[in-house]
């Protein structure tokens, strides 16, 4: 993800002023509080937000995808992580403290709130934007040593920002079975059984990404997210949709929701205003018998968690429609094979200009990623970007998060490493390809890295492993070339996948920093991508999108069976790149068949699309390795 | 470790009858209580138990290692994990019922509790036996639920356990510094150091293998485990021990700890009896400051944690002496070397011996862990088996914690697999081994399946990896080549190993099972013990304890270095198993310059020794493969 940079800080005296007149406002809260915090997120536990749910950076300036700030009556801070360091500390003027995570001498934001409050002090914060989980280990340091979080349900930020923009409520896209592979209803009818197996009653649907695939529509509320603002209760003969009346106009929309021919009545939808969750759900839970159990996210805002009394709270990690949406379906998957076959079309005519252009001095970083971006746009069911392109070249390339802005953007050249990291949506799935390829003569070193990159991909893509494996157990597959050498790279080495929806998704992934992944199955969709990053020169990183198949090995131990992965992303990576010399023959062999499918399945349809040059770049590219 | 497994069922009906008679009795509690828990443990977490401390085997027959029984009014029910569930169902009567954790149907044991007890029911345990926290989780589980958990002081096991052994108070022996490599007071000082940098004023050890590490002291409680009973308590100018009385009489153990010419206060110990530890502890407690912090394990007794009033716990998973002790110094490592060198003279001369042996068909699997005891307890400095010897051929191989008994014991032969994991303790240092052989022909998927395991072993002994990687990460490494053929194995691949103490000690590992592992450092001492296990028909390990050491790679990514793995045991692995076409050229190097060592050093031992026969097979053993 990048994040732009803006070098010169906000001015924030006067909002700081007013914000701390709001902490004593009657208006909004009954007693003055001692601090306000501003949580980065939005009410439904968005990794991407809105400009509307942007609050923390309209209070301090700094934008970067992670931070809290804290304000009190004298003081204000910023927590974020060792990626933004350099840009909060750019975008924030000298009245914040920048708090570093990570470091041994940066307190906590509970230590530090500890040490700076007067005694018995309130401390404040939207309901609504911080997780339920979070709320109890904030609440529970705070009450140890004297002080109270209290609930603030007017947002002060909100309250002082005169142009916050409005909630977005963008038009709804209707997705049809070709797309999504089962119904809405089939759908309903899945989570209804998975609720009766369990003996719950009710489940709230909060994560928009959840809400956009049940009910198999789409939206493009947040950028690069085709998701839409709403929440969901089911019940076992209820459903009810939150979200703005205005989207619910298209007839489109109302004959796919079936809101004017209503069905059986267990598959009739009550829609109401998205702001309404609230007294619905206190509604449902009033309503609620003895033994009756609501389930629920337990990283869903504390707002609506403390609607559903203790009793009857069932909190999960992962909801089930998270869990059933990462196992796609065969609908789902061909979709997403088709969408990376469109995605390899743009990238190879892409490369292809590139190779041309670059010695003219003309490609920039930014050029680039517009060229990707129009190329893309040219094929069908193009939605939009994915995520931010990441487009950077020689020392841009160390930069793990890089995002090329006007004050950053780098002319490429026939010198230095290029390193391009995007993806697209697409009606019928999402993209996330990462190459790196140099468009002169690498250096032995720069060739050296790549190839332990290469191999470390390699062995990933290739693992065999048993069904109920977890994904955080192949990290180290990834990374061991890299150790052999005392190298490695500071990232998790993939995410869940979704389709035609968020490109960062849950409950599975590839990364030591977790251990609360669900196991891989047969049909869910992950990243492949570690990289190596020398600071100040250059940055790799090979990142293909794979899908968890089948494997057959000799034997079956237990009658577990096998899984491995087959790349859905199908691009070169370049030859000219690896030092041939340090793979194996079994890798070698990996790279050649690897190159045979590109060469076949996306030279195929560069053929029907008439795209000559790319064809011809394609088919040189994927010339087999000896 | 093995477990005896005497085949027929304990006969409990009178027993229970008067268990649950003491649980009505006001000699032992004010109010009746409805279920008592009895768990395996000792009041000191130990792993391996003392006889007077084997309540649960007591009261229900079940001697595994792992198990927790329930009494209640009506029922009587012992939860177990799946290595004991046979075993379990042999040993118990039909009074109880087995409860198989792991299996979906199976219950937990609160919800099971709350299942089976009337409203309002109090569950009762010794508080000396269950750790701080679970007694926490048991506790929170029944309150919920309208139950409660109460502390029974007088364990009602051994109020009914009219034969029960008394503690055992085993000689102590004293360690001095070419032992060591450091003096107790050296150890106390830097004890002290840390609780100065976290700001803690007293430590309370509570693990055995910590308090005998401290003092350098070593005793024989617990079989296997060169332990004693006591407990200690550490202030900055305090050091309190609780030791049966008897003990200290010895003048070598007076002058080691300085018990009749008090050094300088700070450094005098003073001694009280074991049982003393909690008044004392309330007695430290009641003069605690209102900032003043006590360092506890996490594990530590309900009894224990529950003196020290919550403001003052700082509850560790690793206590600084558990930290401490795992980095073995230059003394100790120096020790373990020489301890796994005399340990491989044992076993090349067990191995020479079986060889001529076993044709004659009078080896047993008894009689070969009887001679392997045997040919161990020549070498010097011998004090015992670190652990019961798993010795075991054909299909008792596939039994992971098997312990060759009377009515299992089978007869070696030129036909079937042979899995020997053993090791013993010696005052220098602590072994655990396991080979692999066959003294016939092995057919092509045992050593197809054997070579499989040696590429998993080899893949993590000689891994690199950066400072500060936890073993867990390193777990796949030992399945990656099982894993390409559809096979497995279930348990972890390394533990922890004590240096003259527990052959499983804390907190560095390496298994898929944790994440809570310490990162690994230069100077721990871990096992690499992947296996192959084939139900009805064979068992493989190859089992080496390595050292972590520095290496020294081409690159030093962000200066932060690189460790590795140099094996301390040195014992040939068997070429006859190896399919040796499966090896690459670098696996092979692996093996043969592991022989060379082995030849090396153990040659040079064996012919200064004078074993001729067992250094004529090393020399064959250890020629090198291509």
């Amino acid at each position: 993800m990048g994040s732009e940079t803006a070098m010169s800080p906000k001015i924030t005296v006067e909002l700081l002023r007013q914000l701390r007149q709001a902490m004593r406002n009657a208006r909004y809260i009954a007693e003055p509080i001692q601090a306000y915090i501003i949580p980065s997120g939005d009410a439904h536990q968005s990794e991407y937000i809105a400009p509307c749910d942007c609050r923390r950076e309209f209070i301090c300036g700094f934008n970067g995808s992670a931070g809290t700030a804290i304000v009190t009556e004298k003081h204000a801070a910023m927590w974020t992580d060792g990626r933004y360091f350099l840009q909060a500390s750019q975008q924030m003027d000298n009245n914040w403290t920048l708090m570093k995570m990570g470091l041994k001498e940066t307190p906590s934001q509970e230590d530090w709130l500890i040490s700076v409050l007067p005694e018995n002090s309130k401390v404040g914060v939207d309901p609504w934007i911080i997780a339920a989980d979070q709320w109890k280990n904030m609440s529970k340091a705070l009450t140890s040593a004297g002080h109270s979080l209290v609930a603030v349900q007017d947002n002060l930020i909100d309250a002082i920002w005169t142009d916050r923009p409005s909630r977005p409520s963008t038009p709804l896209i209707t997705l049809d079975l070709t797309f999504t592979g089962l119904t809405w209803q089939d759908k309903i009818t899945a989570l209804r059984s998975k609720m009766a197996e369990r003996k719950i009653s009710w489940f709230v649907a909060t994560a928009l990404d959840e809400i956009a695939w049940l009910f198999n529509l789409r939206g493009s509320d947040i950028e690069y997210n085709p998701v839409f603002f709403a929440y969901a209760i089911v019940g076992m003969s209820t459903i009810r949709l939150f979200v703005d009346a205005k989207r619910l106009t298209r007839p489109a929309v109302r004959e796919h929701l079936q809101l004017d021919t209503p069905p059986k009545a267990e598959m009739r939808i009550q829609t109401a205003p998205y702001e309404s969750v609230f007294t619905e759900l206190q509604a449902v839970c009033a309503s609620l018998g003895p033994k009756e159990k609501v389930w629920v996210c337990d990283k869903t805002s504390c707002s609506l968690m403390q609607v559903i009394p203790k009793a009857h709270r069932a909190p999960v990690p992962y909801t089930p429609l998270c869990l059933a949406k990462a196992v796609k379906n065969a609908t789902e998957i061909q979709g997403m094979r088709m969408a990376h076959i469109k995605d390899a079309v743009a990238l190879c005519e892409l490369f292809a200009w590139m190779e041309k252009e670059i010695p003219k001095g003309t490609v920039t970083e930014i050029s680039a990623a517009d060229k990707a971006e129009e190329l893309r746009s040219q094929q069908k069911d193009f939605v939009g970007l994915s995520f931010p392109s990441i487009s950077s070249v020689g020392p841009n390339g160390a930069i793990i998060h890089y995002r090329p802005l006007p004050e950053t953007n780098r002319t490429l050249s026939q010198n230095e490493v290029y390193l391009l990291d995007s993806g697209a949506q697409y009606m019928d799935g999402t993209t996330d390809v990462t190459r790196t390829m140099h468009f002169g003569t690498p250096s032995a070193y720069e060739k050296e890295t790549f190839t332990y990159v290469l191999k470390g991909h390699i062995a990933v893509s290739a693992a065999v492993f048993p069904n109920g494996t977890k994904g955080h157990l192949l990290d180290s597959f990834a990374r061991q070339a890299l150790w052999e050498s005392g190298l490695d790279y500071l990232h998790g080495t993939g995410h869940g996948v979704g389709c035609f929806l968020n490109v960062h998704e849950g409950p599975c992934g590839i990364s030591y920093k977790t251990f609360a992944d669900e196991p891989l199955e047969a049909g869910m969709i992950v990243s492949d991508e570690p990289g190596y990053y020398e600071d100040g020169s250059f940055g790799i990183r090979i990142e293909n999108v794979v899908l968890v198949v089948p494997a057959n090995p000799k034997y079956n131990y237990r009658n577990k069976g096998s899984l491995t992965f087959e790349p859905l992303t199908l691009v070169p990576i370049q030859v000219k790149m690896m030092d041939t010399g340090l793979l194996t023959q079994k890798e070698r062999d990996w790279v050649n068949e690897y190159h045979r499918q590109c060469r076949e399945t996306v030279g195929a349809e560069l053929e029907r699309q008439g795209r000559k040059e790319a064809l011809d770049w394609l088919v040189r590219e994927t010339q087999p390795i000896v």
